[in-house]
């Protein structure tokens, strides 16, 4: 299942049978007072792997940088700049097309605009000389969908309530007890030079409404939502 | 230790002691019949966790994909650009010193010319304009100083006996039992297009001869060489 | 007020009062089979004329090509890549900053979200290295908060009621008389060669609901709304 | 005629037709106390409309911002870099020929050295590609051939008396009252970091001689030439 | 003098004088039948010596490829692409200028379009950054200006009868006998895919009317004169 | 032989025989006290000149620029770009590959890793796409086989007693009497931005034992195991 831990020949019999290959992306940000630099990695990591033993599919390793916007000054932040991001992610899709591989699923941590759109204009690329099967998509838009029926109210997002409670589920280890809820200033359409402005707090929501169970639920909820979109896309 | 492990103000007070911070590089690339594709994944992640430990250092995410030339044709390599790898290497290390960090250990599991390059450019690159330690280094080569006392021959080289060994030390799960000699058969000067004919079995050297006590000295030989290295920097 | 219609010592002598430049930009994209496919331009080079009036600011020329996703392979959308987007902007804002400039508006008639990214990752280069103040958005988003109000659906978007309306009230003598209701049939999070398939019939909404009069509600909503953000960032 | 009037099925069914593209190139640019910055963009539009009227060819939306070198760091020119120009114009004539055109006649206003090679390398990159007819030229060049009958002196450049004819019969309201004579001092084979030193009154000629007549005279030789040499490429 | 010729302290040495850089630009590229492809590396080659000798200036080594059009798929053209002279001059340039060095003066054979533009947008990029004094020209163009006045008709060109002589007085062992006289067609202002069409015998010009004392007067003619633009430009 | 002393149609003939081109690279780089700046373009192009001769082979111009790492920083030293430098061999070997070769020697005087890396991603870039036998190799590395059995030390490298003797061989004229012993002081796995620090006396050995004699068995060593090579890479 995962690609890092088969042999050479054990990759290329499983390449035969036309498998999905589950790609999660990550990211080292500043996610508030309690939660790990890794929360981006920990989420989709965690479902991929999930994912891959429902479907069959291969893990691809987790890719554990991306590019970031307004917390890119804030301590523990690391920023992959968007051409780096956008190569990265083609030179991945280029290769395992060439290795056979047809059918992709990217599964990203990180939710900034700028972020997924390197991650859809590489897949485009990809498209425009090759056939493939490709999905894109932040788990955390995913989760979301759930949220309202969990209780996480409207201004959750960064670091809230829905990223504590699904960290928690999987490494509660790492979650800090120090806890303030924090707001998401809107820059409104401004572009700022310190767009950390956004995030006094450092997050948006508040975290201490979260428990592991809710993190379970949300997911599961991913798991069985992106199993069901892989099986809808097969004929796609 | 972890960086991704630390929440941001755990990270914010671990820069103000200026520590190293240890990156390691990995690859996903063909090993022959019995290594598994993450092999160079493997030896620098577990030499990094030792390193960090010892030493007090901060850990930075594995990078887990590199630049192959020799078996980027083979099943199961990933292979980056050179250009993607080192922009990606390049930003990594800026994005670290616009945090604040000054010291930084490049530990690369893959050995490939062109791969080497490609960090020692990025780093080149961040030293013409800002001030910091930089060491960067295959671990590969570190362990083979110690190959010949240990028995392992000459010809030994990629997924050989001694990176069959240090495998064997680390996880011995993912050795496989079908082992078989081979050999690179040297392409002189020539650049071919299929340059996969040098490694007609996928390896050099003979992986049988391998046990998990010959890797354990291996990888503690790297752990110790890297602690020296590092002292001896601190001045440089 | 229009940079072009001015000379250059009538330029020097308005750059001393620290104006806003009005940067708007359009595009050549298939709105269906009534709109023209200079809708994207006409809408905000409206608002930008009016906006310059209002407030005194200069105003700088159309640029009349953008980034095209779902689109890009019907008939009559011109596209440029998303390098050359973002190259551009930040050329036209870094000559900008050079003459003296400090203060620019980027009203972009095209809302697609790769071409958005573009603008915002231009200006946040720009920002990197220069101090300025940047609103960037399309006057789509802007106008569509009052489309509820006005009786446009929820469905409604590219080629829709909505944008009818705005061109009916601009330039009647171009909106066409063949409408059909068309829907926008969403990819969920698949990356499609032929993203064409979102929108069968080349819009999404009914057009036939629109009418001058609404258009016109739009239209001013815009621009009273962008010209109270103009003064609201004054200090910012 | 003009393609951001058309409809997407009005474009369609032209390009059956497979009729020229004008693609009318301006500039925002210094020329001068007495014309306006757009000078470059309004005479190319000028003829470009003209020309696409009596030849039936669509007619592209004037791109207006160019490449400049000895008028850079004069107040009002805005500077696209020579790649970013490049870039922009071999985008635009790859879509168009992706949307079915295969004839192109780019007419800039602006006629710097760099930029017209620019739009020069951009089309030999389209033809190592594609089959096409492409025209490059800056109609300043074929209004000069009549100059000298017109009495327009030698010395007679950039802002200078032919510029100001032909802008006077396209838009008088545009041209200032405040005329000297100036001249271009060559810089011989030197390099300037200030290369406006070799304009020191920013114009080059004496444009108190201009009158409209003259302009109509100059601005419909370009048209007439133009329109030969479109009637003279079409089995090129 | 020249630079290749020097050891290390002797160049450290020279540098205090802050001497004139001169570095010759030849090209590979077919000439007729009568003409070596070397001949636009010969002569500025010979040009650049005899002024290193009598100005006391450094002299750099001849750079012997060049950017091609008209000529590129002749026999024998070797061509670089337009961005890579571009920045292997501005290395150039920059190197030269971290070693202290601070007056220039490229002498290209070739006097393309294209290349030249290459060579000027490398020294403007040099200016932005770096204080220093920069002649960029063609020798060709030089020898020109005395062309009539030795009997050579205003139709000669590349490979004609200026350029044969020149060649006849520094390598006559390198010019063959067959020399015919040919036509440069002109394309008017269309960009050919096929441009060697405008050289229908590969030269313009009839070389037969050349012989060698024409050839060093044209020569003498170049030295002089650059000798004079660089001593003009002390100042500068 | 010299393919800048053919005409055009010599050229042409010649490529029917499908010969070898021999691409000689050379540099300008410190080499110590004695021994000139134009070393590594000495050696490769004697080299190149007499195996040209023997096998019948095109001989390319000179390029005599490389790419420096440790030396970057001393008097005398040019230094391109790694992107430069591979972006023209590419061109040269894409274009000569246009004319119709099809094998391919670049044999360089200049022996540093990222130099080498550079020219070897330039003949695997080209090989990723065209059909072509291509050796890449520093003459230096093919001269060391046999400095041991000349009595040259381990320690001996830049600038030692092996190039002393080569160019001594060569060039007499150009080796200075001023010879002290130096050292490569290792930087072990550390990357300096001072790189010149590795050679307090800028070269490694002791270039007093060279002499003529011995640089003459270098050299033919060098040319009589190139000649074996290109002999024996025929059906490669």
């Amino acid at each position: 299942m995962r690609i890092d831990e088969m042999s050479s020949p054990e990759f290329a019999a499983r390449v035969k049978d036309n498998p999905w290959v589950i790609i999660p992306l990550g990211a080292v940000e500043a996610h508030g007072r309690h939660l790990p630099l890794g929360t981006d990695s920990i989420q989709p990591q965690w479902v991929a792997e999930r994912l891959a033993e429902r479907t069959g599919s291969l893990l691809a390793p987790l890719l554990p940088y991306g590019n970031h916007s307004s917390t890119r000054r804030m301590p523990g932040t690391i920023n992959l700049r968007f051409d780096t991001l956008r190569a990265l992610v083609l030179d991945i899709l280029e290769s395992l097309h060439e290795q056979g591989l047809r059918r992709f699923l990217i599964v990203s941590g990180h939710a900034g605009g700028a972020h997924m759109t390197a991650l859809k204009e590489a897949s485009k690329e990809l498209l425009e000389e090759r056939d493939a099967t490709v999905i894109v998509l932040t788990d955390y838009s995913v989760a979301a969908e759930i949220a309202p029926s969990l209780g996480i109210g409207h201004g959750d997002g960064h670091g809230g309530a829905l990223e504590t409670a699904r960290v928690m589920a999987i490494r509660p280890d790492l979650v800090g007890e120090d806890m303030v809820a924090g707001e998401f200033v809107s820059p409104g359409y401004r572009i700022y030079a310190d767009p950390e402005r956004c995030f006094p707090e450092g997050i948006a929501g508040d975290p201490s409404v979260a428990d592991a169970a809710m993190g379970e639920r949300l997911n599961m909820h991913v798991v069985e939502s992106l199993e069901r979109m892989m099986e809808e896309s097969v004929d796609g």
